[in-house]
């Protein structure tokens, strides 16, 4: 069975994330969407939240796992004897970044294949930081995240003006 | 009557702002510098002096309004009745990001165009956040500001040497 | 009367061309499809063919005029007294070369400007060289270009695969 | 069985090329490596030697094929029943090249995707036309092509030298 | 005797560093490595750590000064009569940030000459954030820093790991 | 002495190479211009006018030979026992290039460097293709090239018209 891994911080899932995991299940039998435990930063979204997001809009779609991991991913990707990493990149902006960290867990895990599939272009400028701005901001992202997503972050930011 | 928006934080204006402004015009009838207040960011300059710094600079120049807004920039837009923003584009560094938020606004207001000029060479590499760091080292600011700008840079940074 | 010249080779139109001639005609009143005359390439439509093809595509927008020009840009613009260059910049590939026609041509003519208007996403990888190597290659460039030009260059690779 | 195609000039195969090959063939099951019959250029290597190169060079590595395609790439893909395109990216230069030509295939074949896999550090820069070049001018090649590949293409300009 | 300054913040030095510093010593008699007193930033080893490091990795380089520097970088050039500034320049990432410094220096500074070297392959990617990443999350770092580094960014997160 | 090549097509010399050659004067004793036969193309002045020009346009300045090479750059350089080589970098457009070129020049002859200088930003978009193309179509190159060539160009087009 071919697996692979989809990393990420998912806070929240985009329909960019959705893309891509479609197209990655295409190729392989099995994909686990592994969120990082980012303990450093101040995400909008907890983990469990998160992992319910990405749950509630995958559900649809068969030989989904979804994971946690903290640490270094080409460890955890040992760990779960899963030797496939798939990265979206967009046409925008985010290239030389997805280098640099593919080169790097190359050369920490020679054994570790990463994998790049191409944003479609609707959301080859769309990102977590912006969707997270834009709705901040009152704009719609209606289309840009799932709606289960779209409700979630209405309700966060409400909240948040009531703070 | 043609018109158009140039949005930004200004903290401070620079003289490459002032080139695509005269530029702007050239084009427009009436630009309005619409200020960003921007609560979350520690800007060097409050918002009173970024509007008296632009005022100052601008005043030899006719047709130009400034104004301040805050949430989405389309939605200020709209509320004001301009459907064209105005950005400068500079030949090293934010060409991906100016590409990111203008796809994004087209999402969020279709109606609204956004019109790129190019910065002149000697401001190809011009930024707020690199002339603040520039003073505050005790370099000069000589033709970088307008010499408005540069008097308030010079008691800022001195205020903030005692301090 | 604000106005604006849109240069180009148009060999042929796509509607990725059509699309930024339909943002132009929102901010200027008449704007001015000016086809190179382009005596050393090889074109695969001929000059009149070009313009036939242009015409038919906007003959539904008003304000377009459809002309030709060659030696300099700049020169042209001069005698046509319109001092607006419009160009469309895909998020893909063509940003450096603009910047660096855009900036020589500033230095032949200051007074005339350049405005950059952002191809919509889905032609952001088009070009007319890459609509002509799908056709050829027997491909559907439905979608890509008018539909007027879609069954011209079917005609031509027909005619070229009988030669 | 998880097949893929790996299309291209290999004018001449590079260890560039072998090193995707390489890793590829750890993500599928069968590699297709199809060779362009490209009318058009002017290769230094006919058709026939390219693909004895590639043979040769590829001959010790279980579950590869080589064939030859003309006309578009998704066509001869949807023939051959392999829903999957490799490409490898190299950090220096052709990032945008492949991204127009993914999404071109992606709008004339969606059901077929493209998969980017990084070219490992040392052929980061390395293309089957600078190879070419360094040879033609004197230069060695060991390290750079397979042992085969350097013997032919020594014979080649030294041919060219007594022409 | 030639001179010249490679500046930077060192925290800590890495064995891309050490490639440029080597490069750089075959071109200029004495190299001054000017380490950025930077109050503003949290690093994670402090000067005279840093300082250390650098000794203690150059040691068995002729012709290596160690200094440190506040203020502007061109300022300090002039205090020691060094005119010309080293950089190292990577594949990936920093050519633009790169750009904007060097072209702002010289404007600050129209004496003072920066010189790029290229990073080599291996070091492409190579930065000291990234190095204290891997090291944070229980990656190795050997290959990529100096042996005395290695052992000290052990020693940091494993009281950051008690802390 | 310090010494280093600079290498190119020179057809014609421009104030950006100018510019270039005067930067390398202040870190070399000795700066070899090294023009190269490149018999393939069709340079518009041949080897001698590319030689006089140069010559004639920095004649002012001291430690300054102009030479030919032709085969590999590197086996000039090793042939001249000269083991540097200079580059000019433009903000706009030639960095991939360059590096690709100095990281192949790195692996056929590891002891030699390549430097790169920045131009300064007035011909950060000049080139001797674009200078030509100018000329041809009736532009003004004055300020682009020294005076000598300007009128050099202005002969040739002249003649060129004639025929």
């Amino acid at each position: 069975m071919r697996r692979a891994i989809f990393p990420g911080s998912f806070d929240p899932i985009t329909n960019g994330h959705l893309d891509i995991i479609g197209r990655a299940r295409r190729l392989f039998d099995e994909v686990t969407i592994a969120v990082l435990v980012n303990i450093d930063k101040n995400p909008l979204f907890d983990l469990e939240e998160r992992i319910e997001l990405i749950k509630a809009s995958t559900a649809h779609i068969a030989g989904i796992r979804v994971d946690t991991f903290d640490g270094l991913l080409v460890n955890y990707a040992d760990r779960q004897k899963i030797y496939c990493i798939i990265r979206g990149i967009r046409a925008i902006s985010d290239y030389e970044y997805e280098l640099q960290m593919a080169l790097m867990n190359r050369r920490l895990a020679p054994h570790i294949e990463t994998v790049f599939l191409m944003a479609a272009e609707p959301y080859s400028y769309l990102s977590s930081r912006l969707v997270k701005e834009v709705c901040k901001l009152g704009g719609s992202t209606a289309g840009l995240v799932p709606e289960v997503v779209e409700k979630k972050l209405l309700e966060k930011f409400k909240f948040s003006q009531k703070g």
